[in-house]
C-alpha cells in the first residue's frame, strides 16, 4: 500500500505538515508514503492549461494515480481550505483523467484557534465529493490549538492527540484496504 | 460611490469575466468601478507574508479598502470556488486589518453546466461571513449556460440573463447605499 | 441485498416519492426494497426521548439496520433539506447505536425549479457523515423541474432523466456490493 | 425594538433555551423580546398546507413579521441545524408573504462537546440567505461545552462567555438598528 500525503500550506512551520508527518509516522510497517509538498503548483489559468498541463501538475497528477490512499491535511482559512490547496484541486481535477475517481481519502487538519478547521474539513469534503474521492467519515483527526501540541522538532508532545491519531491511522488503512481490495 | 468589481478567474476567455463586466455596464450614472484582475496575487505563504506583504497584495487590500461596495465573479470549480480567487481572499484577511468588515458584496456566477455556480457562491459566503462582509442575500445573479449567453465580443444575448441583471443591479446599489448611508 | 429507501417529505404528490419509486422499479432482480414514509415519526424532543424511543422511531432505526443499503430521496427547501427528514435523522442518529454507521448511501432529489435540489443534497451529505453513513459520490441523481418528469400516474416521462437513472441505479447496486461485500 | 427569539429545540433543560434567556436579559433597556418555543409547530406537509397554515404557523410567521429583529439559538444535530427549527423555519418560508425577507437575524448555540455548534450555525446561515434574512456575520455567539456554562437555575456562570456576550448584544442591537433605520 502507498500512500500520497498532500501537504495544503506552503509555510515551514505549518503545523498541518508536522501533523501529517506524525501521522505518517504511525502508518504500519509495509505502508510507503510520501509527503507531497504544493510550492511548485503554479497558480491556475485555463489559458496556461490550454498550451499543456505544467510539468509539476502532471507530475502531480501521477502521484495522486499511483497511490492507493491520499492523505490531505489543510489549514483553514476564512471558514474554508487554503487557496493553495484549492489551486492544486483545480489543476488536479481538469480533464481528460479524474486521478481522485474512486480514491479512498482521508482529511487530518490543526489550527491555531479552538475549533481545529472543521469548517475547512467540510468544505474539502465538498470538493472531494466533485472528484470523486471517497473520504473517510469517521473517525475524524481534528488538533485543536496546534501550537501546543508539538515541539520545536515537530514531535508530537500531547497525548490526547495521540489517541486520536492512534485511532485514526489503523482506521484510515482499513479504509484504504476496503476500497481497494 | 465606488465599487471594486473582482475577478475570480484568471482565463482571458472567461464567461465570469464577460458578465462581470455587462454587470458593471449597468451601473447607473454616478457609480464608478474598477475590475480587478488577480493575476498579481502569488500564492499564499506564510514565510513571504513574515518579510512584509507583496506589493500586489497590498495592493488588492487598499482597493477593497477604499471602495464602497464589492461585487465578485467565481466560476465554480469542484463545487466551491476557484482557488485562485480563494488564495486572494487568504491574503486579503492577512492582520493587522480586515479590509472586507463591514463591506456590502455582491456576488455572481455563470458556469457551463446548468447549475450556474450555486455550490461556488455558497461557499463563498461562508467565506465572506468570517471575513465580516455583509453579501447581499437576494437577488441572486446565476447564469447557467454562460457560453450561450454572450457573443465574441462579450456582448450579452440573453433576455432572460438581462432581465436578471435589471434585477441585480439596482438592488446591489440599493444594498450598498443602505451599508454605507 | 435488501435496500430502503426513506422518502424525505410527506406530501402525498410528492415528486420526489415519484423519483424515488421509479429508481426502486430499476433495482436489478434479486434486490429487495422498501419506501420508507416518514409521517408517523415525530418531532424530536429529548424529554419524549428520556422516556424512550418512540414506536415508530424505534421501528425506523431497525429498518435501517437491516438494510444493506439505503436511498433517500429529499426536496430541498430553503437551501437544504426537508425539516421532516432532519427531524427523522436527528431521531435516528441517537445512542447507543449508530445505525447508519458504515451503510452505502444514495441521494437522489427533484425540484420543480432549475436546480434539483443541489443544495439540500450537499447539506444532507454534511449530516450523513456524522452519521458514519458512506455516501456514493457519483454519478448523482438530481432532476430539475420535476413536475415535467411525470405523467400522473407517477410514470416517468423524460427520456434525459431516464438515463440519469440508467446510469445511477447500477452504480448504486455496485455501490452497496463494494461496501458489504 | 422588539426582538423574537426563537428556540431551536424542545427539551426543557436546553443549554440552547438558557443561553437565549441569558441573551435575552442582556438587551438595554427599551429593547423588548419574546421567546418563542415551537413545540406548536407541526411537521410540515404540503397537504395539510393547501387546506391552510395551521394556526401555531400562523401566530409564528406573524411573530417574525412583526419583530424588528430576530435572535435564534440552534442546538448543532448531525452537523446541521435541529430539524425542529429547520421544520419551523420551512413553514415559515411558504408563500405568499416570506416573513424572513430583510429581517436582521443573530444567531447563537451552544454544544455539549468543543465546538460549539459551528457546523449547525454555518447550515442556518444558508438556510437564511434563502429566507432573505439578513444575519449578522460577526461578532458570533458560540459556546463550547455548554452544561459546565449554566448552574441549575440557568444562570451563566462562565466568565468568558458573559464577556462574548457582552460583545455581542450590543452589536446584535446596532445591527438590527442599522438595518431597520
Amino acid at each position: 500500500m502507498h500512500i500520497l500525503a498532500v501537504q495544503g500550506s506552503l509555510r515551514a512551520g505549518s503545523n498541518n505538515r508536522r501533523l501529517l508527518k506524525v501521522v505518517l509516522d504511525h502508518l504500519p510497517v509495509g505502508v510507503t508514503a510520501e509527503l507531497y509538498e504544493l510550492h511548485n503548483i503554479p497558480l491556475y489559468d485555463g489559458d496556461i492549461e490550454a498550451k499543456g498541463l505544467p510539468d509539476a501538475v502532471v507530475e502531480f497528477r501521477n502521484k495522486i494515480h499511483h497511490a492507493n490512499g491520499i492523505l490531505i491535511a489543510t489549514p483553514e482559512y476564512n471558514y474554508s481550505i487554503a487557496g493553495v490547496l484549492k489551486n492544486a484541486l483545480d489543476w488536479a481535477s481538469r480533464p481528460p483523467q479524474q486521478p481522485f475517481a474512486g480514491k479512498p481519502v482521508g482529511i487530518v487538519s490543526t489550527s491555531s484557534g479552538i475549533y481545529g478547521g472543521v469548517r475547512g474539513q467540510s468544505h474539502l469534503r465538498q470538493v472531494l465529493q466533485y472528484l470523486e474521492a471517497i473520504a473517510m467519515p469517521k473517525p475524524e483527526l481534528i488538533v485543536p490549538q496546534g501550537q501546543a501540541k508539538f515541539d520545536e522538532a515537530g514531535k508530537l508532545i500531547d497525548e490526547k492527540t495521540l489517541k486520536s491519531l492512534e485511532n485514526f491511522v489503523p482506521a484510515f488503512v482499513k479504509w484504504v484496504e476496503r476500497l481497494t481490495g
